[in-house]
């Protein structure tokens, strides 16, 4: 927990492909959290980038991020975060990431899934009786990942125990201040919201997007 | 222009301590452009990201992105991107990296900057005599660079020519879509928009945090 010696500890999941909001969208939440006075809901933030081996990975839209680390060496995650992007389109059928992907859910604290990142995760299997959402464009293909997923179609995003999945891209902006708000407090994501000019949803079941693609 | 042979080409600035959503909030919609039809908005979109030197850039929330050129390589650029961060502190004090900024800003079709990304547009001179809005929580400092700037407190961002300027972290996804709009049309603004579930604000008059900053 941040408020005592420990920092709170983000894992970002890195791919070929990756959706680059998807990343940074909730990163700049989380990062946000550095910013904050201990005690008041902040204090050390640790946010590591970690893909199947270190080094630069290409985005969906063509810029690298730098994977500081295997994913295989996370550790003591508070939060691993799960983007999509069409990359994941080849990882569901990477035996090495999807194992590894798996383990690292079940040791992580809290799960967060953008977009088709939940297809990883119900991929991987660990969403299995569990209540979840994704993006609105690719939901059918999503679907198709986890047949034993109760699905929710109109969600901004879904909470369920530990998993956090959201709907599409700018959704994880909300979901992860959503999770801030779990965690801290909804104080802290109000804030978090406010430094950084962003209008926050703060209403998982808000989804306008869903109907707009025929799902509601 | 994206629906000729030509692709559309945004380069990005990084610097040591980039804001990551001021980056790839924009980048997310400008990268849209290219999964869209050629003729309807869109067609082929090259991001390039620039930096002092070529490697990897550490952003102000910690992971670092890959600058692929060296910022005084960059030329036919459509979009010059330029963030904000506290980076920026630092940055206006280097006058080689700010005397290439002002070079690439007079040869780019159009400048589009987040945040206290309008701090280093400002020092390096461009926005004289200019409308331009920034952040609203380093506001004074931003103006501090610029005296000569016809600041605006209150916008989400503001148009000038070819300048783009926005307000603070989230307003860079707003601004992009309004620049995107001026370029390729409305139409294609709110398709990409949809596709990101991004609820965008087209009103570039739109601003609640300026008056919570005690701006309006």
């Amino acid at each position: 927990m941040s408020d005592g010696p420990s920092p709170f500890r983000v894992g970002t999941v890195l791919f070929p492909g990756f959706e680059v909001l998807d990343v940074y969208g909730p990163l700049e939440m989380f990062g946000a959290l550095a910013f904050r006075e201990p005690g008041k809901g902040g204090g050390r933030v640790e946010i590591s980038m970690l893909a199947e081996r270190p080094g630069a990975v290409p985005s969906n839209q063509g810029p690298a991020s730098v994977a500081d680390s295997a994913l295989a060496d996370a550790h003591d995650l508070d939060v691993l975060l799960v983007p999509g992007g069409w990359g994941t389109r080849r990882e569901v059928a990477n035996a090495a990431f999807m194992g590894e992907l798996g383990r690292q859910c079940a040791s992580a604290r809290f799960v967060a899934s953008v977009c088709t990142g939940s297809a990883l995760l119900a991929a991987a299997g660990v969403l299995d009786g569990l209540r979840a959402t994704t993006n609105k464009r690719s939901f059918a293909w999503v679907v198709s990942q986890g047949p034993r997923v109760n699905w929710v179609a109109q969600a901004r995003w879904v909470e369920d125990g530990k998993f956090f999945t959201s709907s599409g891209v700018s959704a994880g902006m909300d979901m992860a201040l959503g999770l801030i708000g779990r965690i801290f407090g909804k104080e802290t994501s109000m804030t978090i919201a406010q430094q950084a000019e962003y209008e926050w949803h703060p209403d998982m079941g808000w989804d306008p997007f869903a109907k707009l693609n025929g799902l509601a």
